[in-house]
């Protein structure tokens, strides 16, 4: 039976490596779909995403793989069509980005499995009220109880089995080892058009600078939530017109397309991390 | 004979300014062809513009204006159509801007009167050799000759009766008060997304940091040229493939537009100063 | 007590327009908050919409707009903030534009009041499921019965006092003396970038002719569903590998973003008809 | 010596094709900078790109091509970086395009040789003064002389050995045969977002429909030169308050990007003919 697979992985850059893999692959009669990949000249690394489908079982395709893996020194990912990755919801009061990967997930434009939905707030709090049958999680927070309630969500991580944690407007302040442990594996939605207007309020910073475009940037999760490898960034025209409130309403719209886009990439593994930056393979 | 005028203000904000200005222009036989106006809440200032065409006197105009303006406090101008603003370019090396310019003006998308160009290097450092009989200053500028040099500019801004300059990729800093002396009727353009990226070499830091886009930002010049109420700014997509010098090509672009666009606006007194913003009466 | 009110009208262009309406504004204590005007040099109209506060009684308001209105031949439209407008959505089987609708004005973004959903099909066959307490008719419809189920929906549209029909991704031709009946108020969603790809199926078109860049748009509905006065276009790049269903997939995120915007626009009296085209007063 | 090379090519799909090629390349000491591919499932074919290195001679690279494409009934296309294309410009009137490829080749950032301007009108109706040495050849035409003068151009292509023919808003009908003589190697830019407004005066209809957004398109020329394939689009937002002199202005921004952007993507391999549509691996 043939079965489609996601390739993608990074190792140290040297010639033929686009040759040995596609050779493996073409051996195990493999026809590649779509193949992508980059040389970053500061970095030494080679990246590689390819989409191919085999008739090989999955277990001689791991071998092959593993094998040349570890001649190359790669980290490797590889994902059949079928394994659905695995998602937990971080998010606090506003939840136009919750509401909007819920919709794109039931009518299966995110191919994902939301596993679960954690808030600092009750399900009351809550504007969607569309969960349908996702577990959901209240876990108040505050600085007493930081360390236990992040035990408790990698609890969740861990026994749910989770490939992917989305902070979908989850506005709270990480410890580092929640974050590091996270690392990865966990996407954030900031909205400000970083590194600009870092902190609290970014919507009120940008209209005390008087900036006439605002943005929102989905990254990688690291130890400060105001940091870490963007995936994804973009911008709307603000004008002296709008106030506060009307770059708030205006941002809605850009976190949730910046947001939805970035987990779509990272689903179809496309997003590889480079040190402090990432490489996205988004076409 | 019918002529074209453009007003633009701006006064403390009290209800009936609309009513009082738009009836003065009625009464001296004006149609009112474009009107913008914006209060601002924060500053309880409010702005105006106003296009209309009369057959009554500038003379006779400009007493009823001044009237108006003393009541209601305002800073005006107030410019006929056939008046053509007089600009001062001053440039460094990069001249991408410069041409752009000097072709927006031969075709008569900027109406505007090109005085003379200024250059800390000689014209032989130019790849635009196009300039007509536009004027072509070479003043050299360092740190032990800062003061005469802005000294000769300010000099050409009197004598040429200047109205505006620009700073087409002028890469040189300002003294506090030759930015000073040409507050309002200055207009830089910085190759950064400001507040991102001030300082030297923005789309290096750019690169370094990983942003997803990269853009440019015109500005009023004040003492800090990274700083300044800003006009307009626009950004474009950038990947991780793209390298430094990718970046300086694809800023071009946006500079060119980014900064024709906010002189445009200027020259049809689309953008009036409020505190360290702009008013932009863009449409 | 003080009553914000929106007046939006158009009348044949003459001077002195703005001086009266803002004039008489002014003397019934009116504060202008926001004036927006176009005159058409094409067909010699002049349109205008003024946000104004007044603590002035609405009947003496219309009272005095309507004399004016009737000296200058306005088509005006006044409603104070506190009137929600009234709205009635139309859906098929795909419910992306209904699902964010329904987001938008629960959060309090879109500031209307839905007074149910009509489709012809079945509540099942919706994705969606969150409509909350408003009403569902389920009114199929096919060639035989067309007639008959048009009427129903006119009837709803009058026992419910609908100001607003909105065609969420209604798959359905229109009879002509049904989108005569709702002329001016009722917005359709087109999934082209008009005016191309009229017709069925207008993303397969659109990969048919290998555009680099594909649409939707928002307007008003007349006779003809691919005609009728555009309210808001945008676009999305597209490559030689989306196929058909990344349009498709594309496509959802444009419908939805020019729907709100146009539906926005409109419930704010930003949009006034011009003959096949519209005035939009988007800033 | 290592040189640098690009290879383009397209050929019926089957298992192996990226394999086969990479295998070569690195056989005969090549590293693999980028690498692009595309199967389209509609036609069958297999599409792709490769930038590498290698110090073999080109003779023998050729040789080794040359035997892979016989066996996979490849059309190829290999270059050298220092091979520069040698380019035809043909323009009118209007001179914007060419004022802005002019400059860009000055400065280096298109990598290409202009070896000669055709106008249908005298040099003395340029805009644009500085054309520096490059030949500029006033070839009159109309209805009587057609034939002729394009036989003159083309004898120009021939004799310059040109690579690439540009229609730098060359507002001229073209003969069956001419575009099929240059079929694959000539540019032209439409002042449409085609296929909206094919015909004359595109900005003209796009203000009679009402449009909100105008564009131009870039595409390969066929006998018509309202069609032929798509390589590369963009738009702006337009307003009703746009009169049909401003489009024109707001269009020629977007023509000049939307050319040169076709032109830098071509001249670097980047663009392959796909039947009536085009394959573009612009990342």
């Amino acid at each position: 039976m043939t079965v489609s697979y996601t390739l993608s992985f990074s190792c140290p850059d040297r010639a033929g490596i686009i040759a040995q893999v596609s050779g493996a692959i073409f051996e195990h009669r493999g026809n590649i779909r779509v193949l992508n990949q980059f040389n970053d000249p500061d970095t030494g690394l080679f990246f590689m995403r390819m989409a191919f489908v085999t008739d090989c079982t999955r277990a001689e395709l791991e071998r092959t793989l593993g094998a040349l893996a570890q001649s190359l020194q790669m980290k490797w990912e590889l994902r059949s069509k079928d394994e659905r990755q695995r998602v937990l919801l971080l998010v606090s009061k506003f939840d136009h980005c919750l509401a909007d990967l819920l919709y794109r997930t039931r009518i299966g434009e995110l191919d994902m499995e939301i596993c679960g939905i954690v808030s600092n707030h009750p399900k009351t709090a809550l504007k969607v009220t569309e969960l349908g049958a996702v577990p959901f999680h209240h876990l108040s927070v505050g600085a007493e109880n930081r360390a236990a309630q992040e035990a408790q969500i990698l609890g969740l991580v861990k026994d749910l089995n989770i490939d992917l944690v989305i902070l979908a407007r989850y506005m709270q302040i990480l410890s580092d080892s929640f974050a590091a442990a996270l690392s990865g594996r966990c996407i954030n939605i900031h909205h400000s058009f970083l590194p600009s207007f870092k902190g609290a309020k970014p919507y009120h910073q940008a209209y005390a600078n008087g900036v006439k475009m605002i943005g929102a940037t989905a990254h990688y999760v690291t130890a400060d939530l105001d940091e870490g490898p963007i995936i994804y960034q973009d911008v709307e025209a603000v004008s002296h017109a709008d106030m506060p409130d009307d770059l708030v309403r205006k941002g809605r719209n850009i976190e949730q397309r910046v947001l939805s886009r970035a987990v779509s990439w990272h689903l179809a593994q496309r997003v590889l991390m480079n040190g402090n930056k990432t490489v996205v393979f988004w076409s």
